[in-house]
């Protein structure tokens, strides 16, 4: 295991309990009936047992999305061509992309990664370069990616995240762009969960029925080629994997490791939290699940990390737009904790022992 | 009926077809899987329905947070005391209640509106006065206000949102103070849907089960001894309702009248809903559900009105907090359809016919 990898792994620490109670105690004395703000509650206690204090709101919001190729889109598993992915890129350069207009509606700098695409870019002022390879290789034949590629990819997720909290980062969202990385997600979700490739493998872009029952197929062929080892997350990336989710494993896994919390997309985030709390089970804590996406094995992933996800709006697009959605619940949250008045501030009576 | 009712009545036009068309084909040729943006699509869709036109967001953006008192609480339904309504409404004008805290994170203004709390108050700058009476009466001994009441209250709703066009608004959210409304507000709900008290009637700020049953006796004996016309909102909400129930019910009507979005919020929202709807059924496309209240009756007002709830995060507060919430929800998905690039803009490439 690469340098960084395992002392970031050592950094992850449990959240900070008296934090917590005081969250718990402060949340008691607001002028509501206990537990009325549900979710918020929660929300707001977990943020203070990751920051170790009651925060006020968040000034430095990022969402970090990462970009490759796979090249398992040769088995004919999407509606769209390869080179989506890398115009999707120029898309979030130019600001014209569902993630720029959701991250932009939250107050969140975008921070756009190339892990891997295909022919690779030009140097842009706004691209963070990372790429491991020119797109994984087709799963159904091999390996997508050696492991020394699957550690170099979630080191560089490593590195953008150290560089994102150097500029300021209080909170970040996680989001993809990658044709084809809902089949190494749903091959991800198979290996570590244990479930059937029907219950995890979705319709993506929107497959009909007997796209679908192809793509189950190719899942089930890369995992029976490739045997990964479900107890070692780092040879379930390097054979069933990508580029860009290994990359944002690193993101979440830095995040935690610096007391942040990190707020996942939707089906590919899943599949990186997969990997990241296979080598960090604590790190479960620092994470919040944006949202339940439409793509039918988000949920499978979500049970098996054991998160309930605050939104539900049948999203599927990726990009980290769920998350920028979900960073607003969690500002919200934070922001009741702090600024509510309590009780005895407002001279509010409070909740008789027993109806009279 | 009174005057501006009836003239409230007639305004409510049914959405602008033309303008959903153009949004429906917009969402469509934004850079995105068709339909991946979920119930962002078709709010985006719905809005442009009621604007007759694409907006780029909201500028003007208000929560109307109505309080009056319940006879009823003598039949000891609550845990607070009455004295809360008061005390909250001064929470409200202080801006350290829960609604205060999210209006201000979402860039919505506080409307409070006193509609009938024991004792009422003395002149304050930021509280509109529309008192109807010092509380309703109880309603397990006759009906809780008369019909004039019933029609003032909505009419005073009708002032209050014409009053707040008149400074700007472009989408509206409603939320509620009164302690001993969810009562009254699960025997408006029995009495429109015609589903058995048991089944509509919530644990409020936290009742036991014993608590609970006796609750449901007061829902149904006030209905016994009222016998509203389920056909007649006006009498159901003279004899069981309430008068911010009413008020928000003008309110309702006032906006949807002036073609403005309107948000409700939870159970009590939601009684206002079933009489504005009642009186209008075609208001119904002007209404967002915010959210799915904990109070358990929430679910099916909403079922009979024919609305899907954008979240569900437990929450009970009322005041119109998950209408500050929704609002955000709403204001993101007129974004991404305002601001997202087109295929033809970006230079990405549509879907293929068929898989490869």
């Amino acid at each position: 295991m690469n340098n960084s990898l395992s002392q970031v792994l050592r950094r992850i620490k449990p959240l900070d309990s008296k934090a917590i109670e005081a969250a718990k105690a402060r949340q008691n004395e607001l002028t509501k009936p206990k537990g009325s703000l549900g979710q918020l509650e929660e929300l707001s206690i977990k943020i203070a047992g990751i920051k170790g204090k009651i925060i006020r709101g968040f000034e430095h919001k990022a969402i970090v999305t990462m970009a490759a190729d796979h090249g398992v889109v040769e088995e004919g598993v999407t509606l769209y061509p390869q080179e989506v992915t890398k115009q999707m890129v120029f898309n979030f350069l130019n600001g014209g992309a569902g993630i720029n207009v959701l991250a932009r509606f939250v107050g969140a700098r975008v921070v756009v990664v190339d892990m891997g695409v295909v022919e690779g870019f030009e140097p842009h002022p706004n691209l963070v370069c990372k790429m491991i390879d020119f797109g994984t290789r087709n799963m159904t034949k091999g390996p997508a990616m050696t492991r020394q590629q699957a550690l170099d990819a979630i080191e560089a997720g490593i590195a953008v995240v150290e560089a994102e909290i150097a500029k300021g980062l209080d909170i970040i969202g996680i989001g993809d762009m990658g044709i084809g990385n809902t089949t190494a997600s749903s091959a991800i979700a198979v290996a570590i969960t244990g479930e059937p490739a029907e219950k995890v493998t979705g319709r993506g872009e929107g497959l009909d029925d007997k796209q679908l029952e192809h793509k189950v197929k190719v899942v089930q062929k890369a995992l029976g080629i490739n045997k990964p080892d479900s107890r070692d997350p780092i040879d379930v990336l390097s054979k069933v994997g990508g580029f860009e989710i290994g990359g944002l494993a690193g993101v979440i896994l830095g995040t935690a490791a610096h007391r942040i919390p990190v707020v996942i997309d939707g089906f590919i985030s899943g599949a990186a939290a997969l990997i990241a709390t296979g080598l960090a089970p604590r790190l479960k804590d620092y994470l919040i699940a944006a949202h339940l996406s439409a793509e039918s094995g988000h949920k499978v992933i979500l049970q098996h990390i054991g998160l309930t996800p605050l939104l539900s709006l049948d999203m599927r697009l990726g990009e980290g737009t769920g998350a920028a959605l979900g960073i607003v619940i969690v500002e919200a949250a934070v922001k009741t904790l702090a600024e509510m008045a309590t009780f005895a501030e407002a001279g509010v009576s409070e909740a008789q022992k027993e109806a009279e």
